[in-house]
């Protein structure tokens, strides 16, 4: 049994027209955009002969029943919504690779002894409303479903409005049910397999993020006369700040680590003043868990340094960390024996950004499975997949969900 | 002939109201607050004998006749806009003590050889529409009038059509005639005056600032998996380049130089992408031009190698200069004398700040008045004078305008 590449290929390529910007995507959650990806998203998996539910946070899952539905689901899934300037492919690929997967058994007219469910998790990005993986989050119950409801955007709009302005607001508990397992394909989103030339990744674990949100205050003075020695200028804290972090970044490059800050604004932001006022958000990531703890140490030391420096108050107003998880090693084996057996070569790799499946392993095994992306590029509208390097993957996928739902 | 003192500060407390925000002003150039107090400072000017004209910029001017109307007027005048975080004297000080000066002249119906005008400048600040300094720059023939018309705020809304909705968008020709001198008095806006004892500081020239827009272009990524050396990261550019022009400050506040990043935005600045674009705008002061000059090259060169570090196009988008006028030297010995005479201490000092002086001129000799500002604070809503320290500087202005009228 193969799926059929070229209906998957159609598929993404009638989502990449949802939203779709400058060749790649630009599909934030519970926007018209995403509400019309997710109409059309119900459609297809009610076509396919599914059963569409959807929970209190948004999240759809569709399920094929099998021929013992008294039986825990096998759960496969990802997300549907992107970054601001996304590509056609992370996450998207996931979630129609699973719909593929059950197109492709419908062909076959085959029954899985468990049933098979679907899913797409809402606001998977964090791009719109924070944290990320907000959805799946709440499934394992790492976030309250009410706290979530009350999430604001950027611009004021609330998480719970949104959802029930796009119809999406759905009745069912989120989570608290059990699965059999959770598998989730996703394009790696690095270099390693396209570099590589090999197609399946079989994910171990992740590497160790964290990260930090911090508020800095100052005082507004004008920028001429205001002598350098009483000034409390929050953006060159600021400034200094994202300076220490991207060269912390290098500190660890040969060991590849990583350190961005992503976000930063203040204010007044005016010509002639010196800002009172900063905030930034700052990533760090490490595959040693150990050595990212001594990233965090320099970090908080450059934070006071630069502090005393600048005579800036920096506070840090949020921190999280993830990505120390292990993937499920009975599922990894599984998805190893299945690519050997289709002829495809599997690679072993750790995780770098942040997925459902981190979530989902707390609750039920949990299989995460990477195909190749052109150039490692992603978060970027020209983000691209090779389909030919694509198909081995999903192929890889339905033969292991298959063993798993027919154990 | 002394001024009424406690007249000038009811009148400076009514325009307190006027856009006043903690204990500050928010009075942002063709704003609804610039309107209302526009509107009052017109009704002011005629019941005080003025004829007012508005020209195609909004600058407005009060005119009291004198006894010899076809010689050129003496000018005097400031501005009445604000920082969005300004404090309640910054440039309205100057106005109203004009008006002040004008009530007192008629309390003794003393009629001066020489017409007087009192002018309120627009849009002096450029915290709303760049650059600063506009109308009076235009009035001297810096800026084209069509061209300044044109310039749009962060908002996309059109100076021309602003000016016209408050009712500003006078007929009379920007610049175009002769004047006798323009005298403008303005807080110190630095520490010098207040710490020295001393009320009146006679500017002799302007410390030399440079100014320069900038636009970063990276590459939007992944923040987990991309490599540091596959970045091109415009906010980490952008930082750097913050810490590079705070840093380069300091190296020059032994002989009292200064630099300033007074705005910086990035975008997509969400949570999970390396920043593919930033904007910044850099302020550098020095007393000595040459000196600026080699601050302006170490400036340069950091762009080039930050640029080259971090792999990230840098481009200068607008740059400016001012502040190397020296001011009229026969005024200032007017403004001396004067001061002597009425047994007030003066001060020569150089400005720091931007000031319509400057544009001033350079067509007509021009005097420039500072008085103490408490602690050097300004550009922030805890800016405060003191009403003791301030009287002898506009009594000053007073005779010194008197003198120049009737010469």
């Amino acid at each position: 049994m193969r799926i059929n590449a070229s209906r998957l290929w159609e598929t993404l390529m009638v989502s990449a027209t949802i939203g779709g910007r400058n060749g790649g995507l630009c599909r934030l959650a519970l926007t018209d955009e995403d509400k019309q990806m997710r109409d059309l998203f119900v459609q297809w998996c009610e076509e396919a002969g599914c059963r569409v539910s959807i929970d209190r946070l948004g999240s759809i899952f569709a399920r094929r029943d099998g021929m013992e539905n008294s039986l825990p689901p096998v759960l496969i899934g990802s997300h549907l919504d992107s970054q601001e300037t996304g590509g056609r492919f992370d996450g998207v690929l996931g979630v129609l690779s699973g719909l593929e997967i059950i197109r492709t058994l419908n062909d076959t007219q085959a029954v899985t002894r468990r049933p098979l469910e679907l899913v797409c998790w809402t606001n998977e990005e964090g791009a719109r409303f924070q944290p990320p993986v907000l959805a799946s989050g709440a499934f394992v119950g790492a976030n309250n479903v009410d706290d979530v409801l009350g999430i604001r955007d950027a611009d004021g709009y609330v998480f719970g409005e949104e959802l029930q302005r796009i119809g999406y607001a759905g009745d069912m508990a989120v989570g608290e049910r059990a699965l059999d397992a959770y598998f989730e394909l996703h394009i790696e989103q690095g270099p390693v397999l396209d570099e590589a030339g090999i197609d399946v990744g079989v994910v171990t674990g992740g590497y160790s993020a964290r990260g930090f949100c911090l508020s800095l205050e100052g005082v507004t003075a004008h920028t001429g006369p205001t002598p350098m020695d009483r000034r409390q200028d929050a953006l060159a804290a600021a400034g200094k700040l994202v300076a220490a972090v991207y060269d912390l970044g290098w500190e660890y490059h040969a060991t590849d680590g990583k350190a961005t800050t992503t976000q930063l604004s203040c204010s007044p932001n005016k010509q002639g003043t010196i800002c009172d006022r900063a905030a930034m958000t700052c990533d760090f990531r490490h595959a040693d868990p150990s050595v990212l703890e001594s990233m965090e140490r320099t970090f908080l030391e450059a934070i006071t340094e630069i502090s005393r420096q600048t005579n800036v108050k920096m506070e840090i107003t949020r921190r999280w960390s993830y990505g120390e998880e292990a993937f499920d090693v009975e599922l990894q084996e599984l998805v190893r024996k299945t690519a050997r057996g289709l002829g495809v070569g599997t690679r072993d790799i750790l995780s770098q950004a942040g997925h459902d499946a981190y979530y989902l392993s707390r609750v039920t095994p949990t299989a995460l499975i990477f195909t190749p992306c052109k150039g490692g590029v992603s978060h970027n509208e020209t983000e691209d997949i090779d389909l030919d390097r694509t198909e081995p993957g999903v192929n890889t996928l339905l033969h292991a969900v298959l063993a798993r739902a027919n154990r």
